[in-house]
């Protein structure tokens, strides 16, 4: 266990096989910081790897979409990493700097409204409960 | 300024201009509960409105695509209310129960790894660095 | 150490000392129940009392500014019962419809305006910064 | 759209009259770095300032009181631009230090016993129920 | 993909693996309500309880301790289902009334101080950075 | 009431008093930045430190799991300064680096389930309620 982010050439060949698999999947040639950062506990590795490839890779929603939603809760979480990183994957994918505009227009908005909502404390409508 | 939410019966015309935009916009013939508590002040009622109408309305991103990210910041922030009314706007929009799966699960693991970041204290890399 | 809220008449003399208190600094002839609960753990529901007195007692600020901003917090928050408690006792000290509906529109801008200076990851300008 | 905060030697005409009229607001002769990002999307640009001219401009509350409304939001959210620039705009208004210090010291404990009331799950009391 | 949380009766054997394995673990005869809901999805349901089962299984901090820290994020988090039910973990693993204020106390004061740091903005100290 | 933070050598009588007792209660020499500018407004400093004091004293949770539990919650508001200084408390008090990368999966795994359980909107099992 170290107390220090993991650099490619001082990894166990346990903590290698996950940055060779980042690497293969997204097609890259370098591991970001939050990996290396999580190397320092290889199981945690592991898993948060196994569980963004499961979750993040083809499904019901396009690759990009994915991306935005993932965005959309970093700007909430004031996650300054986690934005400049998924910002990065979602130009990637091909995000323009309109739909980026518009995703931020989005997200403010919603955060507003949320609070309008909660002050007012509007009950749900019995059209919008699933049945 | 009332202290109670505003049915269109008891409207002012002020308030009921905005409604019938609503629902015209819309295509519906009914107004759920949100505008009828920011009705208690015409002036927000109005405001609200036009900036929802203008951001939700067509641009860069699809309609679908929109109101997903109107989902996720609203499960992250707990606002129940926002979370019922977008959850059936998407599907009004086309989302399936496979699409709505998957939105929670990147809410989720973005939550997660948000956290992560943060308390690993993980610096920007300097390629996500917009130049 | 309860596992119940206290009421007054099950309460011990060192949890009547403080609802006593609570009942005369405000006038009142009745708890409410955040103080029932806190009453739980006696030395939590003396702790608790004293600062919000120490807090929200007289000041550099007036009492109805001190529970606005209350109010702004406990909404952003979405603290239901802290919402309740506190829009009841800025009323009580005068809050007008108006007062109240320009609140929440300020809290809404805000927590919208927020995400945007997150998202945009807007530098602090030299200005501003406290010489 | 640009990819960059736009300085007022480079805007659009468009993009300067929001400038232009947030100075005159104001009485200033700068614009500082939020809504510099905000003009990379002119029409978010517009919508925004109209939003914080209809909200903070004159009404219910008076100025200084937005003001700390608007500074425990954004304590309350992290949000360190909003912080110093909503500091700086209320010290501009008379925000005396020990004013600043008493916000701070709500905001903490509005935080604080938000989540005990959370915590304990105590019940909204019928009293503070509007009827 | 079902729109509805899933009983045992109801379930396919792949999400009655889960169940079983769930009730097994635990040594419990039952499942709570937020398992039937993830079930919608199997996908998650299998990735979220695989997630669980390892992070919050034996480790290098006590079981008690573990409960405690998910209590602690789900009152900061205003997660109402998710206090309930690890309170109810916790309880079960030994947590006196006690203990139960303590925690309480701790998280409200934390969010508290929280604050208060980030109002006024302290720099880290250097000898709190590592090295 | 100053505007800077308060050094030891420029501190009055009254905050002299606080900054000796933190000292001596910690075993320490030297005050960290959070106190310093707390100090700017004596009575805060004075309150805060008496209840981090009493909250965070001996009780009925031993000492490292209260720090553990501080860092959850600071992790979960990304508050940068407390989560350095209450982990710097946590390997005093002689956290491992197992159980940090242990605490920090058990946050970020309790932020993404606390979403899930929002998002699905499940009911609290009636066996969860206290009774």
């Amino acid at each position: 266990m170290s107390n220090k982010p993991v650099e490619y050439a001082d990894a166990t060949p346990r903590v290698r096989a996950v940055y060779d698999d980042i690497m293969a999947t997204r097609g890259t040639d370098w591991i970001n910081n939050f990996w290396k950062h999580l190397a320092r506990d290889p199981a945690t590795l592991e898993r948060i790897w196994s569980n963004v490839k499961q979750v993040m890779g083809p499904g019901a929603l396009d690759p990009l979409t994915k991306e935005l939603i993932y965005v959309a809760v970093s700007v909430t979480n004031n996650c300054r990493y986690c934005i400049a990183s998924h910002t990065a994957g979602a130009r990637a994918k091909g995000m323009t700097e309109a739909q980026f505009a518009e995703l931020l227009a989005i997200v403010g908005l919603a955060n507003e409204t949320n609070r309008l909502a909660v002050g007012y404390d509007a009950p749900v409508d019995a059209r919008f409960v699933e049945t």
